[in-house]
């Protein structure tokens, strides 16, 4: 592969970002060669070269000079339909599509193998972050125990706004989406999904076992009570957003997507705005802490760039993992120690709580904290998805 | 290569915690055939195969089940006329040793191609934290600015006993050698050398340009004094042993080992006891921060074996920054804002800074702040080696 030639699907915040980037690294060898997207006559604050823009999926595809695919557009199902057709012909993509990945990622893996190419997707989870490489090439052994962070840029910028600068969280959420941080549909970010789809990404390169996102517990922001910010304060934690995926013993793992009361010797206490952190710890080696920016354009574009440069040197994501033996299995039997407020819904009465901690009702708003399975939490979901009702975990165990 | 069978050399710290490493990786498929000691009969705390010590080195590069070497010697000529011999037999080599590495790089290089064979290393610099491999790897294009980190994880264990523990210098030195951070000649980490060594080799990963070490300006903390201490809490800073790469301009870049005034604000400022950080910076995705484990035998065994199993396929870095075109140049000519205190050595008449912003003398110690070149400290190294001066970096210009 002498010059890379890009077939770009997409030209939103990502792409736009991305064609800057590309511009500025001259030693990547590599040059967009065509750009399709929806809309011809949208106005765009880049300078694009004549005759390079179609709205025709097939100019890209069918062009026998593109020998490499970027596709950084909206829509989940749209994407995997194109991913699919160049990586049937062989071309190698780059995305930065989580919900795609995530979701059809069983199938992504075995066209790969089929046609002999490559799909890498790194910018799909943490922005600038080397996570996947990193836990695909460098924590790649049988020490790792667990990966933990902040994965979503958009909710971390809207919590800290509300933390640390006491705005309203409705106005917190409109400076997030006009600063690029959030996505079209704000309520991937903050109800979880964003996150929750980085973490079937990463829980494949870090433990080689895909589980489906329905199967994954994913509780959002969204329903955050001013109470709950207060009840944090006064406890000197922050709430974030977190997912995690950890052992529970030497053959077991579970994984969810949930608001955390962290405490200020935690690492992610002090991720704050649109960064993104991610704690992966392991026998050994304890804990390592990656940080970074986590949302934006070109933090984005630039790790599609890395991705971009790895396909140079033929690299391909082998799924390691998938080969270990024995492959640890997913479980949702294991005890959480949350805490949950609530109005009207009687979750004090309706929650199967192991053991009660704390309980607290007042005119206002209540709350309690206990101990409860993450089992119960998935059978009782419908409880928790009633409007007065938000729970954030406290403490998981650890192996 | 079906099962990798490791020649190790070296059953010190890091060897034995290698060896123990290696019995916890199953999916590793790499065992241990023969170790290569000085001391046959010395005692140690681990139970080894029988027949499986030697101390003669042509035991471990002549057996021919042997497909991999790892040497963690102390011993940095010998080391390298191990790693040599190796390499000439095509036999691939993972090293930790910074001192032999950094020192012998341009012919470890040039060693590698000619026998078609590959020399990891990620293991000396930083411990357990993918710097190298980030950087050849991930951070592999023209967006790179500065690399900027506590490479050593001894001096800094110390810095952070006189710190925040109100320790002894001398004696926060002792419980560093005590507990395994410190090198058996404690000169190597606390002059700033093991730091220095680091910096080259991520030099020729970050901008591809491989700089000798004893060009490199390299001040220590061994010549610390308790104002300097006292200064540092009047100004809420905590003073740190720095490394640093970084473009002072579009072609060209500097770099120094130098004790330094970090204000809270940095992530750096919270790098203590024996953990290393490295922030990575480069136009786009502006900074990451890498945080873990820097010394101690695990935490570096783990990295070795994160090495020994890229091996499984065929992984070598590709230095493929040194074919960058244009790369940029060393230099020195460069401002530094430095920190300078001194007793009796009359630093301020000697020392020829540009412009001195504070100058503090009195009948105990004496320090002058202000704007000095980079080649005017290289060229007045003598004076600054007076036992009675110490410097520190307070603010370097930023491209």
């Amino acid at each position: 592969m002498d010059t890379i030639n890009i077939g770009l699907f997409g030209l939103g915040t990502v792409g736009s970002g991305f064609y800057k980037v590309i511009n500025m690294a001259h030693n990547a060898h590599a040059r967009i060669a065509g750009i399709c997207v929806r809309n011809l006559n949208k106005q765009r604050d880049i300078t694009l070269e004549p005759g390079i823009l179609t709205n025709n999926p097939d100019d890209i595809l069918c062009n026998p000079e593109i020998n490499l695919i970027v596709e950084v557009i909206d829509d989940a199902e749209q994407a995997f339909s194109i991913v699919k057709r160049a990586l049937e012909k062989g071309i190698p993509v780059v995305s930065g599509n989580k919900a795609m990945i995530a979701t059809h990622l069983p199938q992504l893996i075995e066209l790969q193998r089929k046609y002999n190419t490559a799909l890498l997707y790194d910018a799909s989870s943490c922005g600038s972050i080397p996570v996947i490489r990193n836990l695909e090439e460098y924590y790649d052994n049988d020490l790792l125990l667990e990966v933990k962070g902040i994965l979503n840029g958009s909710s971390n910028y809207i919590l800290s706004q509300v933390f640390d600068h006491g705005q309203n969280y409705r106005h917190a959420l409109c400076k997030a989406q006009e600063l690029g941080f959030a996505e079209t549909d704000p309520s991937f970010d903050i109800k979880g999904f964003d996150s929750l789809f980085k973490l079937v990404i990463i829980t494949v390169h870090a433990l080689g076992v895909y589980v489906e996102p329905q199967r994954v517990f994913t509780f959002g922001i969204d329903s955050i009570h001013d109470t709950d910010i207060e009840y944090a304060r006064e406890k000197n934690v922050k709430i974030k957003l977190v997912a995690q995926v950890f052992k529970t013993c030497a053959n077991k793992f579970t994984m969810f997507v949930m608001p955390e009361l962290v405490r200020p010797e935690r690492y992610i206490y002090s991720v704050d705005d649109e960064y993104n952190g991610v704690v992966i710890r392991g026998r050994c080696y304890d804990r390592q802490f990656m940080f970074g920016k986590g949302a934006g354009a070109l933090p984005t574009a630039s790790s599609i760039l890395s991705d971009v440069m790895a396909r140079r040197h033929n690299y391909k994501y082998e799924y390691k993992k998938m080969a270990f033996s024995p492959r640890p299995e997913y479980t949702t039997d294991v005890d959480l120690k949350i805490y949950c407020s609530f109005s009207s819904t009687r979750i004090d009465e309706l929650l199967p709580f192991r053991e009660i901690t704390e309980k607290y009702i007042s005119q206002n708003r209540n709350y309690i904290t206990g101990y409860i399975s993450l089992q119960q939490l998935i059978k009782n979901r419908q409880l928790l998805d009633a409007p007065d009702v938000f729970i954030a975990n406290i403490e998981t165990p650890r192996f």
